[in-house]
C-alpha cells in the first residue's frame, strides 16, 4: 500500500500531535487521520479544527491506523504502550514523540514485536498545550532525536523517517539513555529554572500590582517556560528524575559560588565568570 | 532656547546611549548631539554611524550641553558624577539611565545642585553592546521609572519628561529604594539564573558537538540573558547586592524544594506547584 493511501491514527490530539496531523495532512501524508484523546473535549475540538477526520475510541485506532504516532505525556505513554503494542497488525508502525526517551524504549524492548516500535524525540514544543495551541509549522527545521535505531526494523524505521521528513525536521540518531542525559541538561533544566524564577518573582510581585513592566527587563522571555503545562512536566521530570536531579545539583552549585561573589564584591570575579559564559552566544549560533 | 535648538551630550554610546541618540535625532529632539565614550573605538563608530555629530572630551561635554545623558555601567556613573555635577551649567540637566538607582540617587544628594539630576531607569535593553547594537525603536513603548522625582527641580524633571516621551516610552515614578528591591527580582534575577543555565549547559555540552539542537527545546530564549554584558552586569550584583542576595536565596529555596519533589517521585507536589507558577501567564499579559 502506498504511503499516501495509509491512515495515521495520533494518540493525544494536543500541541505535539495536534501539530503533526495538522502538517502530514498538508503534506497529504496519508488518506486518512483518525485520532484519540483521553480528554473527549479536546477529540471534539480537533475534529472541528479540522486536525483529524474523526475521533474514534484507543482500540478502533490501534486496529485501522497503518502507523500510530503517540503523543500524550510521558507517563500515560508508559501506560498505553502495552496496549498498543499487543494489538497491532504486523505491518502498522508505532512511533513515540515523548520527551523522555530510555524508560519507554526499555519497555518497549519487552515486546515480542519490538521492531515496529521508533523511539523518537522531538525538539520542539511552546509553552501553549491542547488541541487549539497546534500548528503545522511547529517542526519546521527543527530536529528530531531517533533512538536506539537498532531496535527497529528497517520498514518501521524508513516509515519514521519519512514521517520526520514530512514534519519538515531533520534526523538525529542517539542511544536512549544518552538523550536522557543530554535533554536533562538543555531542555529539562532550562524548564525548570525558568518555573522557579517565575516562582520566585510571583511570591513578591503578585501583591504588588505589577509595578514594573516585565516585558522590557529581560524577564518575559527567560520565564517563558514557566507558562508550560504541569500536566506533561511532572511525569518527564520524575522519570528522568536521576539525570535531572544531577543538573539540578550542578547548578546550584553554580548558583552558590555566583552567590559568593556578588557578596564578596567580587567584581572581577563575576565578570570572568559571565565573561566565560558568553561563549554560549557561539553554541546558540552554531545551531 | 527651545529644545530644538538644544544640544544633548550622551556619556557612554552603546545599546543604551547609542539607541537614545538615534531616536532622539529622528524626532529633532535637539540641535547637536554630542558624546563622549571611554573606549575612543566606541566614540569613533558612534560618528562613522552617525549616532552622534562629534565625540568630545568629557569636560568638553559637560560644559556644552544643555542635557546631558550618562548611560555607562553603573559602577563608571558613580565615578563619573561628581565630575559632571561639579561642571555644569546652572540650565543643564543630567540624566542617569542605570539599572540601579538607590546609590546614584544617594550620591547625588551630597550635591548642591542635585535638583539639576534625575534618576530613570528604562526597563529596555537586548543582550547586545556597543554602539552597532544600537537601534532608534529599542526603548519603544517600553517603561522609564522615575526616581526620587521629590528631589529633581520642576524644569529638570520636565526636561527628563520630554526626553522619555520623545524615545516612545511611558513613565512610571518610584523610591529608589523600592526600585532597587523590585527590580532585583524582575531583572536581575532573570539575569542571574540564566548565566547559571548557561554555565552549567557549557560545562558538560562544549565538549560535545552540540547534540541537541538547542533552538527547538526552550533553551535557546531561557539561556539568552547569559549573553548580556559582564562589564554592565558585574557592577550591577555587586551594586544591588543585598536585594539580590535576598532573591537568590528564595531561588535557591524554591529550587531546593522542588529539587526535594524530583527526587520523591512527588508528582502530585511537582504538578501542584507548577499549576501555581503558571500564573505568571496571567501576569505577563496584564502588562
Amino acid at each position: 500500500m502506498a504511503r499516501g493511501e495509509n491512515t495515521v491514527g495520533i494518540i493525544g490530539l494536543g500541541l505535539i500531535g495536534g501539530s503533526a496531523a495538522l502538517k502530514l495532512r498538508e503534506a497529504d501524508y496519508a488518506q486518512r487521520f483518525i485520532g484519540f484523546d483521553a480528554d473527549e473535549s479536546h477529540a471534539q475540538t480537533a475534529v472541528d479544527l479540522a486536525i483529524i477526520d474523526e475521533a474514534v475510541a484507543l482500540e478502533v485506532l490501534v486496529s485501522l491506523s497503518d502507523i500510530i504516532l503517540i503523543a500524550i505525556p510521558v507517563n500515560h505513554a508508559l501506560e498505553i504502550l502495552p496496549i498498543v503494542m499487543e494489538n497491532i497488525g504486523p505491518d502498522t508502525t508505532v512511533i513515540d514523540f515523548g520527551s523522555t526517551k530510555h524508560q519507554i524504549a526499555k519497555m518497549a524492548d519487552k515486546h515480542e514485536n519490538r521492531e515496529q516500535f521508533v523511539a523518537c524525540h522531538p525538539i520542539a514544543g511552546t509553552e501553549n498545550t491542547g488541541p487549539k495551541a497546534a500548528f503545522p509549522l511547529l517542526y519546521e527545521g527543527k530536529v528530531n532525536i531517533i533512538c536506539d535505531r537498532e531496535n527497529s526494523s528497517a520498514q518501521a524505521l524508513e516509515e519514521a523517517e519519512a514521517l520526520i521528513g514530512a514534519l519538515g525536521m531533520t534526523k538525529k540518531y542517539m542511544n536512549s539513555r544518552e538523550h536522557d542525559r543530554h535533554i536533562a541538561y538543555v531542555s529539562h533544566m532550562s524548564h525548570v529554572s525558568s518555573f522557579i524564577l517565575g516562582q520566585t518573582v510571583l511570591e513578591v510581585e503578585k501583591n504588588e500590582q505589577n509595578i514594573f513592566d516585565m516585558a522590557g527587563s529581560g524577564f518575559a522571555s527567560t520565564v517563558r517556560l514557566a507558562k508550560s503545562s504541569p500536566e506533561m512536566w511532572a511525569p518527564i521530570f520524575t522519570e528522568n528524575a536521576e539525570n535531572v536531579l544531577t543538573v539540578v545539583d550542578q547548578y546550584i552549585e553554580n548558583l552558590t559560588k555566583f552567590r559568593a561573589m556578588i557578596e564578596e564584591k567580587n567584581e572581577e570575579g563575576l565578570r570572568d565568570t559571565m565573561a566565560e559564559i558568553n561563549v554560549i552566544r557561539k553554541v546558540l549560533e552554531q545551531d
